[in-house]
């Protein structure tokens, strides 16, 4: 075990690319993965599992079919599994997601924004 | 699904107890628990599952038989199951657990410490 401390400031510094999730930690089977946002992703879901998107710094929309959720730094949501949704930000957003190994950013929908998985920072 | 985003300062702002884990959410069946420490905790560990410690607000000695990690706001660690681990802060800290539902805080050390489980806030 390394007993240090992972740092969130530290490892965003560490890339720039967007809709581009790093995996920082794994619990289990799940992982914390650090995305950087800006403008709009995808419509897609997960049709096998929940997600959780906590933003760290930033602001970032939420669309769903029955409307839309926003989150400032300090906010967190729930995305249940099967809900079709699609983020967006007008600025960069920095955010941490948290769901099981091996789900793809675009869940169902083929796009060019489907992103490499399972890459650690 | 409700379309509101879940505030962790405004979570926090509900209870003033320490060592007495709130669940905020679910995700599939793990669950996100804001706690408020201070003093020491005990030695414990959860033999069936890894736990996340992130820190929203202070600072977090988490004391291993091997070593001491110290967590500051924005950081996080894992701990992995098994690994007798005893959480400590000088002052009031305000942290955020990510583990399974189920799990209990002192593990498999009973403790005047020991809290009530699966508590919303």
């Amino acid at each position: 075990m390394k007993l240090e401390a992972i740092n969130l400031k530290d490892k965003f510094s560490k890339f720039t690319r967007h809709w581009s999730p790093r995996v920082i930690a794994e619990m289990n089977d799940y992982q914390f993965k650090l995305v950087k946002v800006e403008g709009e992703f995808v419509w897609h879901d997960h049709p096998d599992t929940d997600e959780v998107f906590i933003v760290v710094e930033g602001t970032l929309n939420i669309e769903f079919r029955e409307g839309t959720v926003t989150l400032n730094s300090g906010e967190m949501f729930v995305i249940p599994k099967g809900v079709e949704h699609k983020p967006s930000a007008n600025t960069e957003c920095k955010i941490m997601l948290v769901e099981p190994k091996g789900v793809v950013n675009t869940g169902d929908s083929d796009s060019e924004l489907t992103a490499e998985n399972d890459v650690w920072v």
